[in-house]
């Protein structure tokens, strides 16, 4: 086994025993980039050199025997709308060319600080505004989109060419690809993890969060992002936990007790019959480790697209307001009409969409205290062709293919509680599909912990085999 | 003395010791509202034979022994936007005409279980939508107008003619009738007093809280109103806090080591001569209790009003959306022209005043980590001619009266800093003068304090000489 082939986990603990140095890791990695960029355009940027710098450094940290934590010497990619002192946070637009970042982000600075090494900037829709990231192939399907916003990080994570990486998630925008790549993928929170240093999209949607290959190591991540700054108006005051499945009480892989939520409506409607079957299959694992089922009606799902876009369209258009007047055309066709369009809303279309999602917080709220988790599809579908516009259904109805991929993901968004995308197999063509589990605000460890035991049950995953 | 005019706190004294009885009180300040009402029409309905049993029933418990607390058998008036069961809550226009409120408001069921009596509802400018209350008169010449919008309230106690009432602030409601009007008004850091069951004017502006005569009687009644109810998605789940002067540590009339900040911008722009010399008076009053006066400089001053109205008025016409288009002419045409121009608003505008609020907020956070309280008049002059539209200042500047009496108090409201205002005098021509004192989120308790060692400075406040 190569060492980008290494989970996070796996890295880091060989490191610890120093049958690993950073160096060999990072440097590993950096050639796996070198093999598979040319097919799959995860990266905006590699940082390579420096990238080998900070290896260097953090291998002369380990042999004096100051290690930071599980991150010391790990080598990752953060989406190119996460700001990195002196490197172009470019969002994948035109827009930005020429932009270099005077400071880090909060999240890249404490990364950072945890040791971990920089490889490059990921690739995302433009500015975040859709679900392809066309300029990324699928890392398991040449001819299949990435999924998006964050494609790159996605893509990079699934292939080897990181071994974990951030991305945001507004709409979907970290399950999303994740689940189309074969990755694990954790929205968090709204408000755990701060925001400052990164480009918004629609600030009261917006989240970042870990992109991995094993719930274990979206654990690892997510300890080191979290913690209060006021510079991200929506940052949580929270104390600092061990995500560690295990780490906590009542931890392991029996799930005895515990309450999923298994929805009769809305999330396995118009969902392709290998992904239902798929997830169905995976929460019976569940409850083969001891969960009970426990059928829910998901609340106002009526209202779940209008809201998702009433809030999500000016609040991006009011972010490009100035660039949107005096450089339009830098922008491409889609995002830009998504722009434009958020010009002809009325304070009233954002105001009912508020109101909606102060109604859906509450009705949520209520559906969990029902229960523990709720498991459901991450997309209806696995990855679409490139260039695919729609997609038709079983009864004919045709949905954009961006409709059907933001469907299942944004009612976490509307509402912030978090979610986690876990792998759930492959179809018949070859694809990965994930499964969501769903959970109460703050209830990080809840979703870690039943992840990580699904993920128990299950053969090791390999990495996408990128052609 | 009679019993209408005593504070809260000496009429619940006197309860206690049994000198007075809750029929007595009750009975002596209906027979006031007899007396004044036909001059101040500060009532929109008078509960008087539900007033009577209830204060039977209170005379009862406290015959036996159960005395809830300070609030036991006390004359209460709520704002006619606070929902009584089986009583209209008719805003004081003609769009509620029918009403019948089904439940209790949080506040008005907190304060009845407190052992409180409702005396009536009273007058509110329109659905609050305005400053000077026009219905009611200003308690000490009724030439002037009341203040708004919780004029009605104001009046009231002012008169003797209820012991407290609530009102409602969404840009100084409570806080300029009670300047305009000689007695006390807390507006309470956003989110602390439930609001559910209150008809809103703006959402993200709106508070209750109480006007009194005193002080102490202000945290009295504030220690009934708060803790959380999830029925206002705003509402902080906070500890109970005895809000008393005199209650916690470093109580007392003592001030030594207390920051008072006097903004050297905004505060004393545009402010009549003597009310600029009678607020100044008393912060040299706080001064000489030990407090040191720090200069501050209020931040962003010139984005306030827009950032005020941006906020009220798309949300004000996205409560009123409905009616606004079925019965548009039932309302008042000053409140009717300012509905109307929410419709007119666009997305953009809304958020660019939500975000400007979010930078507003973390300005002030910075400004009350200099000082612990800031002192400033509560409105720029005092009451206005009724029927009066501007104010001319010395300079030549044509001000709008209502636009003068939103300019001080507004910055509170989007912040969601507590703001306490308390009397300081009489001007030449006999009308009273407010001064607010703006302090931390959560920090009711040192407002309270400074506004009680305040008052401890001067000679007992005699009841509006009501004509």
């Amino acid at each position: 086994m190569q060492p980008y082939e290494l989970s996070l986990a796996a890295a880091a603990d060989a490191i610890r025993a120093r049958q690993l140095s950073p160096v060999e890791l990072v440097d590993s990695v950096l050639d796996r980039i070198e093999k598979v960029e040319p097919n799959l355009q995860a990266y905006v940027t590699v940082t390579a050199e420096q990238a080998r710098r900070e290896a260097h450094e953090a291998a002369n940290e380990a042999a004096a025997g100051r290690l930071r934590g599980p991150l010391h010497g790990i080598p990752m990619g953060l989406k190119d709308l996460i700001n990195v002192a002196g490197v172009a946070t470019s969002a994948s637009s035109r827009v930005r060319t020429g932009h270099r970042a005077e400071a880090d982000s909060t999240v890249a600075a404490r990364l950072t600080a945890a040791g971990a090494v920089l490889l490059g900037k990921t690739h995302t829709h433009e500015f975040a505004y859709g679900l392809t990231t066309p300029q990324t192939s699928n890392a398991w399907d040449r001819g299949r989109v990435a999924g998006g916003s964050s494609g790159g990080s996605a893509v990079a994570v699934a292939a080897g060419a990181a071994t974990f990486s951030l991305g945001t998630d507004t709409g979907g925008s970290i399950r999303v690809p994740a689940a189309l790549n074969g990755v694990v993928g954790l929205k968090p929170t709204y408000g755990l993890v701060p925001r400052h240093g990164v480009t918004s999209l629609s600030w009261s949607l917006d989240h970042v969060g870990p992109i991995t290959r094993t719930v274990q190591d979206a654990a690892l991540v997510l300890a080191a992002l979290t913690g209060h700054d006021p510079r991200d108006p929506a940052s949580l005051a929270t104390p600092a936990v061990d995500y560690r499945p295990g780490a906590g009480a009542g931890a392991g892989v029996d799930l005895a007790g515990l309450r999923v939520g298994v929805p009769s409506n809305y999330y396995f409607d118009h969902v392709d019959a290998e992904v239902e079957a798929a997830v169905r299959h995976a929460i019976d694992q569940l409850q083969a480790l001891g969960a009970r089922l426990v059928e829910v009606e998901i609340p106002m799902t009526r209202y779940i697209q209008a809201t998702q876009w009433g809030l999500m369209v000016p609040e991006a258009t009011a972010y490009h307001e100035q660039t949107l007047r005096t450089v339009p055309e830098l922008y491409q066709a889609d995002v830009r009409i998504l722009l434009e369009a958020g010009e002809l809303m009325t304070a009233g279309d954002y105001l009912r969409a508020q109101r909606s999602r102060t109604l859906m917080r509450q009705a949520w709220a209520g559906l969990l205290d029902e229960v523990d988790v709720i498991a459901a599809p991450t997309v209806p579908m696995t990855a679409a062709a490139a260039g695919q516009e729609t997609v038709t259904w079983p009864d004919g109805t045709v949905e954009g293919v961006s409709d059907a991929y933001v469907r299942l993901s944004a009612p976490a968004n509307i509402t912030g509680v978090p979610s986690l995308s876990v792998p759930v197999g492959l179809d018949t063509a070859g694809l990965p599909i994930g499964m969501q589990l769903l959970g109460r605000p703050l209830g990080e460890s809840t979703l870690l912990r039943v992840g990580h035991a699904y993920e128990q049950t299950q053969p090791a995953r390999d990495l996408a085999p990128v052609a």
